[in-house]
């Protein structure tokens, strides 16, 4: 099949949501989705604060297909008010590509670790990525239903949902740079819930991947004293490019901005 | 070394604390760990409501090394106040063995799990072993310096994290039985605390590992049709031997109740 030579592979969902878009990897998503060869024809951007998002704003103004919405991760509430509207914008049509990019860091050591931050990072990075696969759960089916039958891809119905190799149990990668218990515990939950959200949506015809962007120079990822080597706009290229070539196979997998299978 | 052979090791802590031990198999560690050749001195019995817990303060009029404390780990003050006590308790030594036991099931599937359970488990599995290792950190280690300096061991200084396979990415084990998803979530959260504590603690002398004690015949293990066949005696007296022969190599491991080394 023509679509799972990776050279060849392109990536043209009609419709995609990117949360967190307002800065970072999820501005860099929009971006650079409004230059592959065939954009999407709807390209919903959300973010907490759509008013502080200033280059989003001005992305949105030079491009019809994208679409500005308030979601907040955080808030269940503000999930399904945003799956509301994106059901009414795509007028009947399913919504092809979710990703799950709203993300946040805080370096802690395992010592001083507090219940508020492990349950408010289970909540961006766990919670909120169920939540938002249950809401949108009906608009992804109706995309899997209309879209090729014959495979899973990104093109058709999937969830990507943002990870980090800082999840990894059998690596437990960059120790040396601090315990980050908080995010080590809500990746390694994440890489969990996808499992099972492939598992339980293969035959619904949704793909469900887990992607490492790599460290990236970003406002999070330089939140240290250490400053990471990768840009966001070379992160944001190899995730399109992956996301591309994504089929059964790895639905339910971990995989690394440059397509390196991860341990889990 | 003679305690590296499984056959000769023996389990001998002088203080040992278990937390859920009012049923189940926190009640059987408490059975258990009487019967061995040299009980523990001291061993402290957790339970969120020691007024109900029958055969629990049964056990405890016969032995006068049970003490039994109230300590729930949802309730992050009520750890606090538990590793006070604790400490007046031991009068000056340290505390050798951590288990903690507490644990929860809630049967949903993906597709209707709520925030609430998601983050209800995450505190009872996750929130509440970290905070239990924090609390008691100084005890464990106070014991770590103290004890036989060689190696790390559970007669030394242990955290041990009643795990399950059922957090198990590379597996996700049961999936025919139920999506599960807050407990597989938390409980692979779980496992990567168990990882971090090990990494963090290896210096104090500190031994952390994960253990899958079976899918047991518990309140727990049988709130669904389906009944499991091990039976809490033969899980419990598993893990017992398994502690005796734990050392460095395992420290940061996950190990089921026959000593199967399991996967992430």
């Amino acid at each position: 099949m023509e679509s799972r030579d990776p050279s060849k592979a392109v990536l043209s969902p009609s419709s995609v949501l990117v949360t967190g878009a307002n800065r970072g990897l999820g501005l860099e998503f929009v971006r650079q989705l409004l230059q592959v060869p065939k954009p999407p024809q709807k390209l919903f951007a959300t973010c907490r604060n759509p008013s502080d998002a200033q280059e989003l704003r001005e992305l949105a103004a030079q491009h019809s297909n994208v679409r500005i919405l308030r979601l907040d991760v955080e808030n269940v509430a503000s999930i399904q008010e945003a799956s509301v509207s994106v059901k009414e914008q795509l007028e009947g049509l399913g919504l092809n590509l979710l990703i799950n990019n709203a993300g946040r860091a805080i370096r802690n050591t395992i010592h001083c670790e507090s219940e508020e931050t492990m349950h408010l990072l289970y909540q961006i990075h766990v919670v909120g990525s169920l939540k938002m696969g249950q809401a949108f759960l009906p608009l992804l089916k109706k995309a899997a239903q209309t879209g090729p039958q014959d495979s899973l891809s990104c093109n058709r119905a999937a969830i990507i949902n943002i990870s980090s190799n800082a999840g990894s149990l059998t690596e437990v990668e960059g120790w040396e740079y601090g315990h980050c218990l908080s995010y080590r515990c809500s990746k390694a939950a994440l890489n969990m819930l996808t499992r099972c959200q492939a598992l339980a949506l293969k035959e619904e015809g949704i793909l469900c991947t887990a992607i490492h962007p790599g460290w990236v120079q970003t406002d999070m990822g330089t939140s240290s004293a250490f400053v990471p080597h990768l840009k966001k706009e070379e992160s944001v290229q190899g995730m399109l490019k992956i996301f591309s070539t994504l089929s059964e196979e790895n639905s339910g997998g971990f995989y690394s901005w440059e397509g390196k299978a991860l341990s889990w």
